[in-house]
């Protein structure tokens, strides 16, 4: 019997086991837990299951086994979950580039040639050459929305504005362009980006170093990946400008008006994670 | 009291029984119909009333004393009614662009220097200097929405990859680029236009020739203006390249698969309002 899954977008593929098994084995899990998830998931999949219900047996499954690679498991849903707007995203990248070196401004209103942009990311590095990059953040709740052509054109028309004023010698000059998702980008969309020398940054694309990577590569997990952080700890947690599970563990959390309760188990699923994600690492190497 | 009105965005402003009187007579209303009008509407208005409910009453008043007046000023709800997708809008733009000695094309596929694009319209025209223009149509069903900044730039983005590659001389070379909205155009968006010598053609702007001039200066109503318009017979007409009342009345009507009683009532409405069209424009002569 041809078992389908269908897709976010509607679209239908064959359920492939060794996808889940990769996914598994990426996301941290030893090869015995990852077969044995598998072998359980094929008992259980129908014609027509959607991915959305793979991944939630999936990770029913793996939180028995591994509770912290679960949770690692589980990183494009907790990107999507610093939404409905894109603000907390947004913050998110400028700590994730902090982590590589950046120094970041958030959402500054620029002048172009023609109008006033708001740039919702600067990232500014000075190691070797000085290089400076506006960055367009787009930010999807839902699965299944992309980056598209018109994205990338009005990022690029943006950049041209901005840097047309600094030539007349009135503003900061930007040297580089990105454009930053949470989900992929279509194929025109990278197409033109790759053309104009546009970074463009999504999930699993570039394909050596797509947010997921750089995400994985630092450890700079977002705070909604924790079990415990429902939206009312994320509002309290984003307002006091935390969005990485990092920063739980650096910054004073006495006076965000989070419960001691709350905070306690906060702070044990973070120094859990962190843990796991440095002895991790630490195999790897 | 003060009676204050909601708009189609939720803003709310105070009732100004001038406007209504205004747009009453620029649809064609004679004075003494318009006072009358204004007169029983400022009897029925009550602080928070909704300006699509007053826009309701009107249309309702002004029919029983002038039906075919009442037809236009329900010119900017006709357009919406072309939708839901912005398709017909397009169709509509390219034969009233027509009617300006413009030759269109609809929908075509262009090569730019990274990326092909879907063109809405191109328009040529020929009396003196040759022109050729890039049309973006930028239509949204619902009042209240309006062209942005990044629908701005995104355009003229595209403008230029095209140009680009013909610059190699490999392709057709745009010399304008044309924005055209059935809604208004946010600040923003009008000055990045004015400066990059962008046509923006919106709803009232630019003040002396915007989108509902251009229709009226020609009398090129959409067929959705007519009462007996419903979805099933815009599909019929648009399925058959008829979008405009003009056309009605020129095309053989018989083969599009509308019933002969419904034919003759569409033809009947579309005559009548020719016909006082043309009268109007006699008398402002």
């Amino acid at each position: 019997m041809v078992i389908r899954v269908v897709k976010s977008n509607g679209e239908l593929e064959d359920f492939r086991p060794e996808k889940i098994l990769r996914t598994l084995r990426r996301a941290g899990a030893d090869k015995r837990t990852a077969r044995e998830i598998v072998r359980k998931i094929e008992k259980k999949v129908y014609d027509g299951i959607a991915t959305r219900e793979i991944l939630r047996l999936v990770k029913e499954m793996l939180s028995e086994e591994q509770p912290h690679v679960a949770m690692r498991y589980d990183l494009k849903s907790a990107i999507m979950r610093l939404g409905p707007a894109g603000f907390t995203f947004e913050n998110f990248v400028a700590e994730l580039l902090k982590c590589y070196g950046y120094q970041t401004r958030l959402r500054s209103v620029v002048r172009g040639r023609c109008v006033q942009h708001e740039v919702d990311v600067i990232a500014e590095k000075s190691d070797g050459d000085f290089v400076r990059a506006m960055i367009e953040c787009k930010f999807h709740n839902l699965p299944g929305g992309a980056v598209g052509l018109k994205d990338v054109l009005y990022t690029y028309a943006r950049f041209l504005d901005l840097n047309e004023f600094a030539e007349e010698g009135k503003g900061e000059r930007f040297d580089e362009v990105w454009l930053v998702s949470n989900t992929k980008a279509s194929a025109e969309a990278t197409r033109y980006a790759e053309c104009r020398g546009m970074k463009l940054i999504c999930w699993r694309y570039p394909p050596k170093l797509g947010l997921e990577k750089m995400i994985e590569r630092k450890g700079t997990y977002p705070v909604t990946i924790l079990r415990s952080v429902d939206r009312g700890t994320l509002e309290k947690l984003s307002a006091a400008g935390i969005v990485l599970v990092k920063q739980l563990l650096e910054c004073d959390l006495s006076r965000i008006g989070i419960s001691k309760a709350r905070l306690k188990k906060l702070i044990s699923e973070a120094e859990q994670l962190v843990t796991e994600e440095r002895s991790n690492r630490q195999g790897e190497h």
